[in-house]
């Protein structure tokens, strides 16, 4: 299971800040710390950057950039702004990503293919919404591997995230069980090992105890891990979700077990 | 998944001087701490207590009855222990267990049927040992519910203990993820929804480092909820495994989400 980093977000204040006054000093001793901390991607979450998208992105992945070779993962609803990060990367880029939502299969699919990049594709209705039931995350899982196939994609540089509901929403606990099994069967379900990523933060997101929280999310992440989730989206920050996310790769392979191999 | 305390064994030395002495007050005390911690069902390891051994369990079982009505699991390789407990028993008893070892199939398998006891079936050889790869682990899965069966006992009484082997064992890590593979596995293998059950303590049983052993727990313990597994043998004194627990109950249920449900 690879780490991605979410902590680069345009939902943190210091983020909306820097980007604010093109001061890009936070953000590489953000990045810095998010390296340090464990994470193999860097995810950009820029927001939908309806002002200057290029010039943001463009600042944004040059910035992170100068820190990290890590790979790039470019976090936008913005066609644009998702060009703009792909020009300017150096390493590994990833579009996070398209759904089937008509704007989202004509502008962003279709720049996988010209820049031969991998590509998450969520598992939404058309009209960009949670599926209601088991069924319909199923077929959407096909639909969209479907759709990539219909784009000249590669299918290794797909990455499905299925979307983890909040607890709070109303069948957010049961979407999450249909989660769960439909990782499970993906890889029979599309006939390969497709690659899979979830965002861990969704599962406790909204108001509730910050304790209750993280235990729910330390418990949900082996779950995930147990049925074969390839990448998790989280805060590398929070040390007591990295170790577990640690001790699930400990768990999860075959070698020969020794205590220093354990990095927690 | 149902939550068995492991913490009244005679490997305690507190536990193993009140057996001595015959003095039910510490076995009391620590049993009304397991049942306030959370405990379902109460093992009662009492190894394979050579002397005495109707007298000792007799004890045992007396004691703790004496404090609760939670179901009792009789861990003992002694079938005369084993029986002197069902008979003592006074509400549900598991006998912990058998395996495919000669003298347990004559002695003890023999005493579910008798007492109409639900008993716990360890996937072992018949000398003991733990299997070499997963086709073994499979075919005994097969053959102790065979057992079990041909021994006259309704399938429903059987729990199988695919038996999580120590990390630091050559071949620990490798076993457990063929084990996790096999619960996964095991409702289609057997035809009927087979109960499971698994010592979660001897994942990290021998030397090393506390905080990697509680992480590594933490993590192996969802990853055996998301296969299926449906009793867990822990420490239901370690408020963290405890939560851990809790949290994957609230993950597998379908349930609308309240916070105020979430106990941990």
């Amino acid at each position: 299971m690879m780490l991605a980093a979410d902590n680069l977000t345009i939902t943190r204040k210091m983020v909306a800040a820097a980007l604010r006054e093109m001061d890009p000093r936070p953000i590489r001793d953000l990045v810095s710390r998010m390296q340090k901390a464990g994470a193999e991607i860097i995810d950009i979450n820029s927001g939908p950057l309806t002002r200057e998208p290029e010039k943001k992105m463009g600042f944004l992945v040059e910035t992170v950039q100068e820190v990290t070779d890590l790979p790039i993962m470019l976090d936008s609803s913005n066609p644009k702004a998702l060009e703009a990060g792909l020009r300017m990367g150096r390493g590994k880029i990833v579009i996070n990503g398209f759904s089937l939502e008509p704007e989202k299969l004509a502008r962003i699919l279709p720049l996988a293919l010209k820049y031969q990049a991998d590509i998450v594709g969520y598992l939404l209705y058309p009209n960009g919404q949670v599926p209601m039931n088991a069924e319909d995350l199923t077929d959407l899982a096909i639909q969209v591997h479907g759709a990539a196939i219909k784009a000249g994609l590669d299918e290794e540089r797909l990455i499905i995230d299925p979307v983890i509901a909040p607890l709070m929403w109303e069948n957010g606990l049961r979407h999450n069980r249909h989660v769960l099994v439909l990782l499970r069967n993906l890889p029979d379900l599309l006939g390969f090992p497709v690659r899979t990523i979830a965002g861990l933060s969704n599962l406790t997101a909204g108001p509730g105890p910050k304790e209750k929280k993280q235990v729910l999310a330390q418990a949900f992440l082996p779950m995930l891990a147990a049925v074969g989730l390839s990448h998790v989206l989280l805060n590398i920050l929070d040390p007591a979700i990295v170790g577990i996310a640690q001790a699930c790769r400990t768990l999860s392979g075959m070698d020969i077990f020794t205590w220093a191999e354990v990095v927690i």
